[in-house]
C-alpha cells in the first residue's frame, strides 16, 4: 500500500501562486527521483548553510549520503530541522513585459530532521540507491562497498512526511493590454541534457560502454 | 579597481577536500553569472528553508527578486543571515568502485545578511540586471516595468563579501587496486541544454525570433 498524499502544513503551503502547489504523493516522488541532485539547508550557530549533495527517494524514505568526517553529516546526524530542495528547470518564460517573464520548473521542499542510519542492511540498500539513482543499473557493474569504505561513509534518512511541490508550465502570461505589442514572447526549452561519454584515460582496452551509460538521460532509465 | 578576492573565513572554507577549493573573484563571479538559478537558505522559528529563486550579479553584488508578498523576500529584507548558493552540474563521474562515484560541478556559497533595495535606481537597474542574467539582451526587447509593477517588486542586496567555490572535473580517481577490474569508467558530461524555442499561442504575426533567444545557450552570450 502506498503512503497517502501530503497535507500542507503551516510551513509546506505555497503561498505565493497557490494555484502551482502540488502535494500529491506521485508528484513530489516523481521531481525528487528526476533531480540528480538536491540542496540540503540546515542551521550552525544561527547561520543558515546550504549545500548541494546527491539523494536518493526509497518510498517513503529520502537518503543522502557523505564523508563521516563531514561537517555536514555530523551535523545532520544528531537530527536538528532540516530543509531539502530540489529544483528541476524545464524553460525560460519570456513575456512581452519584463515583469511577466518566469521560468518553468518542477520544484519539491522537503522539511523534517534527519537521522544517521546505522543498521548495515539500510544503510548498504541507502548507498546503492543513491548509485542507482544517477545512473540505473551501475550498481550491478561497479564494485561494491568494502568494510573500510562503508564505515567512511555516513547515511542519512530523512522520512517524507512534510512536503509539496511547486509546479510552473505552459506559455507566458501576459496583460491583455500588452497583447498587442511587437515583442516575441514564448518559452525556450531548457533540459538537463548528457553528451558522449568520455572514457578514463586509463580504461582497459576492449571495454565497451555499458547500457547503463549508453544513451544516458533524464528522467534516467528505469 | 576590481574587488579583492575572497579570503576563506571558518565559515566558508572548504573543509572536505579542500583541494577542491577556489576562492579568487573570477572564479566565484563566473560561477554564479552561469547558474540560472540560486537555492536561498533562511531562517524562520528555527526551521531552515531552500527555496529557488532567479539571481544577478553586479560588481559585488547579488540579487534576488520577488513578489513584494513573498514570505521569503519579507524575511530576507529584515536582514537575518542567510545563505546563497549555487551550483552547476557538468557530468557524472563513473568509478570502478561504487564509493568512488562522483560528480563534476562548480558550486559556490555565500553568506552573509540581505538588505531591501528601496533607491528606485538601484532597483531598476537590478530588475534589468535579473532579466540579462536569463536572457541576455532580453531588457531592450521586452517592455519594462511601470510604477505598479516596481512598487509590487521587492529587490534584496547582497554583498560579495564571504564566498567560496568548490569545483571538481576530471576523471574518476578510483583506487590502483581497482584499476584492472574489467567496469567501464569515464565521465557523462552534463550541460543545461537549450530547445527549439515555443512561440506563444497569441503571438503577434509576423515576429521574428530574436536573436536574445535565437541559439540560446549557457554560459550566455554577452
Amino acid at each position: 500500500m502506498s503512503a497517502p498524499d501530503f497535507v500542507a502544513t503551516d510551513r509546506t503551503a505555497v503561498r505565493r501562486l497557490p494555484k502551482r502547489a502540488a502535494y500529491d504523493r506521485p508528484t513530489v516522488e516523481a521531481i525528487l527521483d528526476e533531480a540528480l541532485v538536491c540542496h540540503v539547508g540546515f542551521v550552525v550557530d544561527g547561520q543558515p548553510y546550504v549545500i548541494p549533495t546527491i539523494h536518493a527517494r526509497v518510498g517513503d524514505r529520502l537518503y543522502v549520503h557523505g564523508s563521516a568526517a563531514s561537517r555536514m553529516l555530523r551535523t545532520l546526524g544528531a537530527g536538528p530541522p532540516v530543509c531539502v530542495t530540489v529544483t528541476i528547470l524545464d524553460g525560460l518564460v519570456l513575456a512581452r513585459s519584463a515583469f511577466h517573464h518566469s521560468m518553468n520548473y518542477r520544484s519539491v521542499v522537503v522539511l523534517g530532521r534527519a537521522r544517521r542510519v546505522d543498521d548495515p542492511g539500510e544503510k548498504s540498500a541507502a548507498l546503492e540507491a543513491i548509485v542507482e539513482h544517477v545512473v540505473p543499473g551501475r550498481s550491478r557493474e561497479a564494485r561494491g562497498p568494502d568494510e573500510r569504505e562503508l564505515a567512511a561513509t555516513s547515511v542519512l534518512r530523512l522520512d517524507l512526511v512534510e512536503a509539496s511541490a511547486k509546479v510552473r508550465t505552459g506559455p507566458p502570461l501576459d496583460d491583455e493590454a500588452d497583447m498587442e505589442l511587437p515583442v516575441w514572447a514564448g518559452v525556450i526549452p531548457l533540459r538537463l541534457a548528457a553528451g558522449e561519454p568520455v572514457p578514463d584515460p586509463r580504461l582497459l582496452a576492449g571495454l565497451e560502454v555499458p547500457p547503463s551509460v549508453r544513451g544516458y538521460r533524464r528522467p534516467a532509465k528505469r
